[in-house]
C-alpha cells in the first residue's frame, strides 16, 4: 500500500471551452473519479488536492458584479468558499464511483489555511493575474483607492495581480492526518489553500493565491506521503516542447530533471511548478517518488507504466 | 466530561444592523469563541455547527448580479460555499482563543451533506424564502423559465421560497466521529449541512435549506452527545414573549415543553423549531440534555446556572 497525494489539474473539474455550470464541473468531477478510483481499489491511500483557478475567479466576478449589494469578500474568504464548492462536488462524485465498485470508504473534505512567511519575497513582486479585467481608468481608480497592483493583460485590458507566496507549512495537518491514518479518503489543501501567515498569536488571512502544487508538495511532505502524482493535461513532461525535437520524458532523476529546468525546458505558471515541486518532493527523503502525467495515465503511472516519473 | 453539540445562531457571526464584512464577521467569530473557548476549558467536548441564511442570501445576490458573466450556482453548491467560508473563520478565531488559553486542540470543518427523504411533504410546499427581492413582472419570469416558486412578501415584493425538509442522516458522520473521538473541535452541518437524497446510488443535491436546529439535533443523536446546546438571542424560552404576562422558562421537561408548543406559545420560523428540536433530541435517549439560552449566558446552562434547560 502506497500513500498518495494526488494534485488535480483545471481540467479535472472544467474541460476547456464548456460553460462553467454546476452541472458540467459534477459531470468532469464524476469522469476524474473513475480514475482516482481505481487508484483506491488497487489498495493505495489517496489524499486528493486541486486547483481553484477558474473557480475563484467567477467568484472574484460575482463580487465585482454584486458590489452595490453587499460586500465583496476577500482573497482568502473566496479561496474557503471554493474549497466547500469543489470538495462537495468531490466527496459525491468519488463516493458514488467508490460505492459502485463495493469500495465503503468515507471521502471528506477538511477547509485547509496554508502557513506562508509574510517575508517571502513573493509579497515585494506580486505576479498572480485574478478576477475581471478593467479599463485603464478602473485600474487606477482600483489602484488608487483599494491599493491593488493592476498589471496589463497583452489586449485585454488591465487586471489585479496578486503575490503568490511559497507554502510552508499546512495548519490542519494533524486533522488530516488522523483522517488518512483512519482510512478516509481526504480531500484538502483545495486551490493551495487559504494563504494565512501567524501573527501575534492568530492566523490571518492574506490577499494571496498559493500555487496548488507547492502546496501538495508540502501537504506530501508533511503525511509522508511515498508518491506525489500531479495530473495535468499531457502524458509526459516534455522537453523541446511543441517544436519538431519534443522528446518525451519517462523515468528522470530529480537532478536532471533540475538540469532540464535550468535550461528553460518548462514554462514558468505551467509546467516548471510542477517541475520544480516533483523536484523538491523526491529529495525531501528517500524512497519518494513522483509522477506527472495525465489523468487518463494516473494509474500507469502508480504503476510504473506510463507518465513521468521522478525518482 | 460530556459531548456538547452547540448550534450557533445568526448573532454568533453577524450583529444586527452590521455591514456584513469579513472584517466584520470575523470580529463576530472572535466574540463567540471566547464563549466557547470556556466551555472547551472546563474539559468538554465540543461539536459546532451554525446557521448560514445570511451569508447564502449575499451569494445569492452576487449570483444574480453576476448571472450574464457567469453561471450561478444552485442551492447545494452555495450552502457548500458557505460551509467553506464561515467554517475558516471559525478555526481561525476559535484556535487564537484556545491557544491563549493554552489550550492545544486543532479545529476543523468538515463539508458535510445531509441527507433528506424526498418524499418528505416539505417539497410539496415550499416555505423558505431566499435571494433577492423581485417585482410581480420579474417573479413571473422566474416561475415560468427557471420553475421556481415565488412569493410576495408583506410589501418587498415576491421572493423565491425553496423546501426545508427534515434532516434525516449526516452523511459525513464517521469522519466527524472519528475527529470528535481525536479531540479536534469539529465544525460540522453548517447551515443546517448541504440537502442530498439518495437517488440511484448517488447522492443529489437539492435546491432546499434545512433548518440548522433539526440538523444540529440529527448531529447530536448520532454522535450520541450528551447534550444539545441551541444559542439565540434571548437568555430563556418564554411563555406569552413580548406580553405583559411573558413567563421565563428554567428548568422544563420535553412534555411541559411540547404541551406550550402546541398552545402556540413559540413563533414558527423562529423559537418553535429550537423547541422541537430540544424536545426531539431529549427523548431520543434517556439522560440527553438540552439547553437553550444565548450566548453570553452558555457556560452557565452548561453548568445548570442559567438559560433553558430540557431535560
Amino acid at each position: 500500500m502506497k500513500k498518495v497525494v494526488i494534485a488535480l489539474g483545471g481540467n479535472a473539474l472544467q474541460a476547456r471551452g464548456e460553460a462553467a455550470t454546476s452541472e458540467n464541473q459534477l459531470k468532469n468531477v464524476l469522469k476524474t473519479a473513475e480514475h482516482i478510483a481505481k487508484i483506491i481499489s488497487e489498495g493505495n491511500q489517496v489524499i486528493i488536492s486541486h486547483g481553484n483557478g477558474p473557480q475563484v475567479g467567477r467568484i472574484l466576478l460575482q463580487n465585482e458584479a454584486g458590489k452595490e449589494l453587499t460586500p465583496p469578500m476577500p482573497m482568502d474568504v473566496c479561496g474557503a468558499m471554493t474549497q466547500g464548492m469543489i470538495g462537495y462536488h468531490i466527496q459525491q462524485g468519488l463516493s458514488e464511483v467508490l460505492r459502485k465498485n463495493g469500495i465503503q470508504k468515507p471521502v471528506a473534505t477538511v477547509v485547509t489555511q496554508v502557513e506562508v512567511d509574510p517575508e517571502d519575497p513573493a509579497f515585494q513582486n506580486p505576479s498572480k493575474p485574478v478576477g475581471a479585467f478593467y479599463n485603464e481608468e478602473e485600474a487606477a481608480k482600483l489602484q488608487r483607492e483599494k491599493n491593488y497592483v493592476m498589471k496589463k493583460d497583452a489586449n485585454r485590458g488591465y487586471r489585479r495581480v496578486v503575490p503568490s507566496p511559497k507554502p510552508k507549512n499546512i495548519v490542519e495537518i494533524d486533522t488530516i492526518r488522523k483522517l488518512v491514518d483512519n482510512d478516509t479518503v481526504v480531500v484538502a489543501s483545495g486551490g493551495g489553500g487559504i494563504p494565512v501567515y501567524m501573527h501575534d498569536g492568530r492566523y490571518v488571512g492574506l490577499e494571496a493565491v498559493i500555487d496548488k502544487d507547492f502546496a501538495s508538495e508540502v501537504l506530501a511532505e508533511q503525511l509522508n506521503a511515498d508518491i506525489l502524482l500531479i495530473l495535468t493535461e499531457v502524458e509526459n513532461v516534455c522537453l523541446n516542447y511543441g517544436t519538431p525535437d519534443q522528446k518525451t520524458l519517462g523515468e528522470v532523476s530529480a537532478d536532471e530533471l533540475e538540469k532540464y529546468a535550468a535550461e528553460g525546458h518548462f514554462a514558468p505558471g505551467s509546467m516548471l511548478p510542477k517541475v520544480q515541486a516533483v523536484c523538491k518532493f523526491v529529495k525531501s527523503k528517500p524512497g519518494r517518488k513522483a509522477i506527472i502525467t495525465s489523468l487518463e495515465n494516473a494509474l500507469n503511472g502508480i504503476n510504473g507504466t506510463g507518465g513521468t516519473i521522478v525518482c
